[in-house]
C-alpha cells in the first residue's frame, strides 16, 4: 500500500489568505484523478481518502514509478507529494507502516519535506491482492429516486462508515467510498462467511442492505475486476455475494 | 441549490462489461472539478457528493448558464448529466425541491433522460447564502502524524456523518467533506449558540473537537471566503467559534 | 484581445535542470484548456498561440473576471500568467495595444512580474466580431488517408503559415491552426471578394484549396457559431465561400 | 513511431450541428495531455500533430500497452481513438508505416473504425532514438518583448515550417513545434555538419537564427533529457550547437 501526502497542504491553502475553495476541490480532484490514472495504469487501485492523504494498492509498482509520479506533480501542480510505501501481511498494517515510514522524514506540515519517499517492510514474496466490492441494493428507486438527496448522501455515508469501521477492527482492512453507492475494501483473503457476517452488521447498524462481489490475483486491478464482475451477478441473480475467478 | 446529476451512469459503468475501476474514479474526479471550476469562477460553490449526483450552491446563476456547463459535459465526457435547480428557504429544501423536479424529466436510470434541465420554486427575492466551515482542532498533531492513516480518516469520517445527520435534522443544512479534515455546511442563518450546541453535539457522539468558522453574503463565494476567515481567527486565537463579516 | 503570457516561464522548464518534455506538454496543453473553457463559457474564443503566450478574443468580458482566470491558475499550476487587454479597431493592432501594456509591467522574462494585468485602448462602444473558419477541401481523402502524416502536417501548416501572414499583412487579422485542418481568424469586417482573394493566395503559393465560413456577431462565441454553420454549408453545396448571419 | 488518430472526428465535431469551437479546443487540447502522459511516463515522447492525428517516439512501449492507452479515453471522452504502430529505420518511414498500417484498419473518416490497433514493421533489433531540441536566439529580447506577439508566432511558425520541411526531405525527420519558441525532432543519427547546414537554412529561408541541442539514447526520453541538456550549453556558451552524452 501506498500512502500520497500532500507536502504543507494545510498552510498553502491559507498562504497569503485562504484560497478559493472551488478552486482547492477542483485542485485535489485533478490531482487524485491523476494519481488514479498513474497507478490504475499500472494495474493497482487509487482511492481519495481525505485528498491531501490519497491512498493506492500498488503490488508490483516499484518506488522509481512513484518517483516518476511525484516528478509530474512537481512539474504540473503548485505543490507537491511525499510517498511511503508500506509493506505487511494486512492491508491497513501495511498502510500503518507506509504513514511510520513517512513520518521519518518529516510530518505532514513539515515545511522542510517536499517530494520524499521512504519505504517499510520486507520485500515482496508472493503477492495476492484481495478486492472486495460492495454497492446498495437497488440504491436508485430505494433511495436517489425517491429520497432527499441530503438524506441518501447520509443513508450511504453511515453505511460506509460502518462497513469501514468493522472491516477495520475485524479484518485490518483498507475501505473507500467510491462514489454513487459503491465502497471498495482491500482486504486479506476471508471467506463467504465472513462477508455474510458483514453484511448483517452493516445492515443492523446503519439498516442498508449491502451486496458484495469478492475477487483476487497478483494485482487490484485483476482482483478488482473480478470483484466487479461478481458484483453484477449479484444484480442479475439477486445474491447478496458472489465471487470472482 | 442545483443537482447534477449524471444520466444512466450506473448502467454505463458495467456496459458492455464493468469498466476499469482507476478510469471511472478518474472520470468522475474531473467531471466534479469541472463543475467546481465552473460554479466557482461565478461565485457558487459545488461538493461532489456521491459523484454521481453532485450538489452545487448557485444563488445568482441562471439555467441558461447551467446549460451551458451541461453543453460542455456533453461535448467533452462520454456521458451526459441533468441538472435540477431548487429553491426553497432552507438548504435542504432546496436541494429536495431539485431532486423533485429532476425526477420530473425521468430517474436516474432512465435511459430516455438525456441533459434534461428543470428548475423548481419561487424565483429568488432577497439572497443570503450562509456557509459554516468546520475543521478538527490540531488534526495535523492530533492524528495525521500520530496514527494510521485507516483510522484517521475514519474518525473524521465519523464526525462528518454525525455533524451532517445534526445539522440536516436540527436547521435543514447541507454538509460536505471537502477533503483534509474540512467540512463545508450551506445552512440557513443560525446563531451562535446553535453552533456552540453542533460542536458539542459532535464532540460527544464522536469524540471529535471541531472549531467552525461561519460566514454570511449574497453568494456562496463571499459567504465561504468570511468563514474560512474567521475559521483562520479561531486557529490563531485558539477560540472555537468565529464569525466573519 | 487579450495576450495571456506565462510569467518567467522559460527560465522556470529549466530549472533546476531541464524539466520533463512531456510534462512540460501536458501542463501547457491543460493550461490552454482551462483558458478555452474559461473565456469560452463567457462567449469568448481562445487559441493556444505559442502556448506560453495564449490569445483569447475576449470581447464584453471586463478585466475582473480575467483575474478571476489568473487567480485559478495560481491555485492550480505552478506557474503564473499575466494578461494584457487591448482595444483597438483591428484584432492585430488590439493584440498589439495589449503586448505592449503587458510589457509596461514587466518583460516576459522579468522575475518580478507575477500575475500583472494591463489594459490599454478606448472603452468599446459599439462591439463586433468578424471570425473566418478555414478548411482543406477534402482534407481526409486527399491527404490524411493517403499520404504519410509528417507530410499531411506539414502541407497544413504551410497553408496555416501563408494564409496568417496574409491575412495579417493585409487585413491585419489574428489567425491560427486549431486542429486537424481547421484554422480560424479573427478578421475586421471583410467582403466576399476579399476572401476569394485570400483563398486564391493561399491556393497559389502553397497549393492547397481552402473553403471558409464567416460569420459576425456581438461575440467571438456567436459570430464563431455562424461561421462553423456557414462552413458546414461549403461542404454541403461545393461552395468555397459561405456566410452565417 | 505510432499515430494515433481520433475515429470519425471530423463528422462528430459538426454532429447534430457544429460544437463549441472552445470545447473542441479543451477536449484536443487534454486529450493530448493524456497522452502526452502516458507515453511519457513510459520514457517515450509525444507531440500534438494536428491534435486529432497525434505523433508518439514509443520506442519499448508494447501494443498492449497502447491498448491501455486506448481504453482509456474510452471510458473517458465522447471519442475513441484508433492507433497505428510503425517500425521502420528512420522516424518518417515509420510514421508512414504506421499510418497504412492504421489504414487497413479504416480510414479517418470509416464510421466503422473504432479504437483499432495495427502493428507494421520489423520488430526492432537494437533500439536508438535521436532527439533535436531546437530554440530561437535570445527569442524573448528579440522578439516576445519588442513585437506585436501576431509576427512573433509567424515568424516562429514560419521558421517551424522551413525547419520541418528540411529535416523531412533531407533526413527524414519528424519534426514538431512543442511551445514558446521550441522545436524538436525526432531524428536518424546525424552529425555535426548536418546540424550546421539545418541551421544555415532556416537562417536563410526563414531569416531566423536557432542553436539545437541534440542527444541520443535507446528511448525518447533520455534522448530529449540529453538534448535539453545541451541545449542549456548553447544558451550559456553562446555556442549554436551541443551534443548531450
Amino acid at each position: 500500500m501506498s500512502l500520497v501526502q500532500l507536502d504543507d497542504y494545510g498552510p498553502w491553502t491559507v498562504t497569503p489568505e485562504p484560497r478559493s475553495e472551488t478552486d482547492l476541490q477542483a485542485l485535489q480532484a485533478r490531482l487524485f484523478a491523476d494519481l488514479a490514472d498513474f497507478v490504475g495504469s499500472r494495474d493497482g487501485y487509487a482511492f481519495f481518502g481525505r485528498f491531501d492523504n490519497m491512498i493506492a494498492v500498488t503490488n508490483g509498482i516499484d518506488p522509481a514509478t512513484h518517483e516518476r509520479f511525484q516528478e509530474r506533480v512537481r512539474n504540473r501542480y503548485p505543490v507537491t507529494a511525499s510517498v511511503g510505501i508500506g509493506r505487511a501481511p494486512t492491508p491497513a498494517a501495511a498502510l500503518g507502516a507506509a504513514s511510520e515510514a513517512l513520518q521519518s522524514a518529516g510530518g505532514a506540515q513539515d515545511p522542510a519535506r517536499e517530494s520524499a519517499i521512504e519505504v517499510a517492510g520486507p520485500a515482496p514474496t508472493s503477492e495476492h491482492v484481495t478486492i472486495a466490492h460492495f454497492d446498495v441494493v437497488d440504491a436508485t428507486g430505494t433511495y436517489t429516486d425517491s429520497h432527499n438527496p441530503v438524506d441518501t448522501s447520509q443513508t450511504i455515508q453511515r453505511a460506509t462508515t460502518e462497513l469501514a469501521s468493522y472491516l477495520r477492527s475485524e479484518h485490518d482492512a483498507v475501505t473507500q467510498f467510491v462514489g454513487g453507492d459503491n465502497v471498495v475494501a482491500a482486504c486479506p483473503a476471508l471467506g463467504r462467511e465472513q462477508f455474510d457476517e458483514t453484511l448483517a452488521h452493516v445492515a443492523e447498524v446503519a439498516g442498508v442492505t449491502l451486496q458484495v462481489g469478492v475477487g483476487s490475483g497478483p494485482t487490484a486491478r485483476e482482483a478488482g475486476q473480478a470483484a466487479k464482475e461478481a458484483l453484477e451477478q449479484c444484480r442479475e441473480t439477486g445474491r447478496r455475494f458472489a465471487r470472482g475467478d
